[in-house]
């Protein structure tokens, strides 16, 4: 028998394994599944492989094996339809004698969609359930632009200097937000800056975590910009990046090439051609709690006219890090 | 018999009955009191009246009559044992026959200090208790520093602009947040401003709540700078202000005619000068989600010459008020 609160667990354990796979499965959705058995048992589990693994309702069937027989499964996003390099979900959910499917996103992919109808056909209850499903964000928006979905990340004083005037930066915020970047940095295809931070920072854009990150799992480095970097930018030599002369041909690139969630970290130039061109979808500010009265802006060489003219998003999660908070937008 | 519970409940009341009063008890402290009978009945609440009338713990002893007797008193300040206008709250607590006396914050007055020794040489059991309670920061910052508590106050786009650079700026927040900033003018002794704002924006100044507030419930209209304003500013002239030379001579003059809670709501020159002089006590920055790229910044002729120089803020509260979040910082 299930008991109230089975399906709540499932969710949240389907939901925790979308999370745990985010960055790794472009230009796949990270999805994630859970399967309960007919007594309401959590019986299996999984995330969306990299490209041309299983998809995460494969992956949750198999740990399942039998007990997924009458069962129920709570996955993120709609069991897809469409045979890829993988079969179709929908067909192993059914066939894996799944009695119920709840889902949370419809799939908004014309080539995958019609998962739920086909397992309607075949006698499953299917219905769509509400939550709150972070990791799918950036994909559903990709989807439904046709692009890469870019957030701009940046940090700042509270009266929004990202440096003193004497060009000091290290470090406006502390190391709680700090290390919120490098953990964030893990979810993105890719990590993209302006020829000017390539030139100036050397960076090395890598996520850095505590743990042993190995290569093929960090986001790729792109820079943007005609200017020769490779002289300066030793980092980015070592470690490999690409580089475009604008923005529109990165994006265009790595949309090709199966980036799905591209994050902007810098600079200013290259930030405010990025709203300029209305290319942002969603902004990370990490705020802190310093006072510098002058200095180096957020954006460089754009502004708008007036105040009914300028970009207004939706405030999303406010969460704190330490001394810091991050304020998370996104278009309305 | 006592449950366990009404204590909780009790401090709430005490803590509520303060921000009931916060704004109109200066230079005293907006104190709150509660009163619970021998067997845990709230039987007392109140807070500070005006200057010259009873403290909180006389007015919730008033309200409960003969049912203090063996009771428990829940105050969010040590009480008082000085005689000025009134007469000492830690006697009329004891002469009352209250059995447990639990406080929040010791009087940091030397002059008014010692009642809970007062109260313990009495026989009467007493104690600190931890909370938060708001409506006495600014007046135990003031307090300490032998000065009113100043806040600083502004609206700003994400990126640190209070208008765009075409000077547009209504409305930068929205509905929420400045209803907000109309109720937390009630809390204050004064709102102060510069000659720039008093003759660029002819202000009125007052909190405006959607019910009527009397003259006298108002902040002090406080206007800094030399120049003379009286010409273009017509609504400070018909609602009465007040004007110094320097942000020193009015911080000075509002301390000894009683003010203990101030807010500077602009402009961008007065907000530099009490950043640098290090007159600035806590920041309540409303965001929006709005991007402006360049426009009028926070503060105009000081800045940090370099990064550890800037005035570091503790971050306090974090509220969103519709699309807007309000950040209160405090000085560490
Ligand atoms: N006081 C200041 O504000 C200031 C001034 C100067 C430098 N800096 C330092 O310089 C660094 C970055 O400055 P920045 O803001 O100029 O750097 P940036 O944004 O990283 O790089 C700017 C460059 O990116 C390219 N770019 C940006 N948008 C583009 C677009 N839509 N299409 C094509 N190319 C685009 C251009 O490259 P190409 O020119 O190569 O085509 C542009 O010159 C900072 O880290 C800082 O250290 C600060
Ligand atoms: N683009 C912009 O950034 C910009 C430029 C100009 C004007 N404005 C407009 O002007 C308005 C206010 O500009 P603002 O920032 O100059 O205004 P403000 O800060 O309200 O007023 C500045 C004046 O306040 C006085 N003052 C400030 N600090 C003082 C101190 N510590 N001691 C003595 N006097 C002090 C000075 O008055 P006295 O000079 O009278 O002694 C100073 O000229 C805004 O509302 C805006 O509409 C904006």
């Amino acid at each position: 028998m299930m008991r109230p609160g089975d399906m709540d667990g499932a969710l949240a354990a389907a939901i925790a394994a979308g999370d745990e796979v985010h960055g790794t499965t472009s230009p796949n959705p990270p999805v994630g599944a859970a399967i309960l058995s007919a007594d309401g048992e959590l019986v299996g589990v999984g995330g969306t492989q990299p490209p041309g693994g299983p998809h995460a309702e494969v992956v949750a069937l198999a740990m399942a094996g039998a007990a997924a027989r009458g069962g129920t499964a709570v996955v993120t996003l709609e069991p897809c339809n469409h045979t890829g390099r993988t079969g179709p979900c929908s067909h192993a959910l059914a066939d894996a004698g799944i009695a119920a499917v709840h889902y949370v996103n419809p799939d908004p992919n014309p080539e995958a969609t019609g998962g739920a109808q086909y397992l309607a056909q075949r006698g499953v209850e299917v219905s769509r359930i509400e939550a709150r499903t972070r990791a799918l964000d950036a994909w559903l928006g990709a989807t439904r632009l046709g692009r890469p979905h870019v957030t701009l990340k940046f940090a700042q004083s509270l009266d929004g200097f990202t440096a003193a005037v004497d060009g000091s930066s290290q470090w406006i915020t502390g190391e709680d937000a700090r290390a919120d970047v490098h953990r964030d940095r893990l979810t993105r295809d890719a990590i993209i800056i302006g020829t000017g931070t390539a030139l100036a920072d050397d960076p090395s854009l890598t996520a850095r975590i505590g743990v042993d990150v190995p290569a093929e799992r960090q986001p790729r480095r792109v820079v943007v910009g005609s200017r020769d970097v490779s002289a300066a930018a030793g980092n980015l030599v070592r470690l490999g990046y690409e580089q475009y002369p604008t923005l529109a041909e990165a994006l265009d690139a790595l949309w090709e090439t199966g980036a799905r969630d591209v994050l902007i970290e810098g600079g200013a130039s290259l930030a405010a051609s990025a709203i300029e061109a209305g290319l942002v979808d969603a902004v990370r500010a990490y705020i802190a709690p310093v006072i510098l009265g002058d200095g180096r802006g957020v954006l460089h060489g754009w502004s708008a006219s007036t105040l009914v003219n300028a970009p207004r998003f939706e405030l999303g999660d406010v969460t704190t890090f330490g001394a810091d908070v991050l304020l998370e937008l996104r278009t309305a």
